[in-house]
């Protein structure tokens, strides 16, 4: 016997674009606040695993193999929205994040800003 | 004689993680609101003007080409500040958005929202 995994939804197979190496881009956002945590990638088996369990599951491009976000470290993203945009090629996940989403330690990964030529820590987030 | 094109900052260069194809994505955010607006692509040379000029410019995967967002239908970004990612392959645009980002005309791309086993219209924004 085979365990039984999650399948994505007909609708977002047909709405979601996953790209030649079938992927999509998710974006994920602190869903009270607005702060953008961090970006990843997501496959049709993570994205399926999301929906399913509610918690969010990216895809490892590094380690090829699903990543469940917070898995070692604790620091998870409890969805509370899906977003898709206009032509289905990137997500919006709203999420609940628990602790920081960067592996540095910091709340969010955007936290380099170009400034007077040079990167320099943002002065925000 | 041929016209100088703006150059990417060295820093940038060597810190940006553009993809195979020489390109990274960019998720445009409006400054002041947190509204996500859209996630486009961008190369060196679409950085680069970017920089220079103050107002957005993506490269359009699709017409394999420089996009000025909003050269013809005026709904153009302003730069406010640039960021990027801890590993240097996601860019963040805070921008000042004139009109609606779309080219739907929603004001921004990510206004259908997963419910019930369907997209529907997001209750907000």
């Amino acid at each position: 016997m085979t365990e039984s995994r999650p399948q994505l939804p007909e609708a977002l197979v047909r709405e979601v674009k996953f790209d030649s190496r079938g992927l999509v881009p998710a974006i994920a956002q602190q869903h009270d606040t607005g702060e953008i945590l961090m970006m990843a990638w997501m496959s049709a088996e993570s994205l399926a695993e999301t929906l399913e369990t509610g918690q969010v599951c990216y895809w490892s491009r590094s380690r090829q193999a699903l990543w469940r976000k917070g898995e070692t470290s604790g620091h998870v993203q409890k969805l509370m929205e899906l977003r898709v945009d206009c032509d289905g090629d990137t997500l919006l996940l709203l999420v609940e994040q628990t602790g920081p989403a960067c592996h540095t330690g910091a709340h969010n990964c955007f936290f380099r800003s170009w400034s007077d030529g040079k990167l320099e820590q943002a002065e925000s987030e």
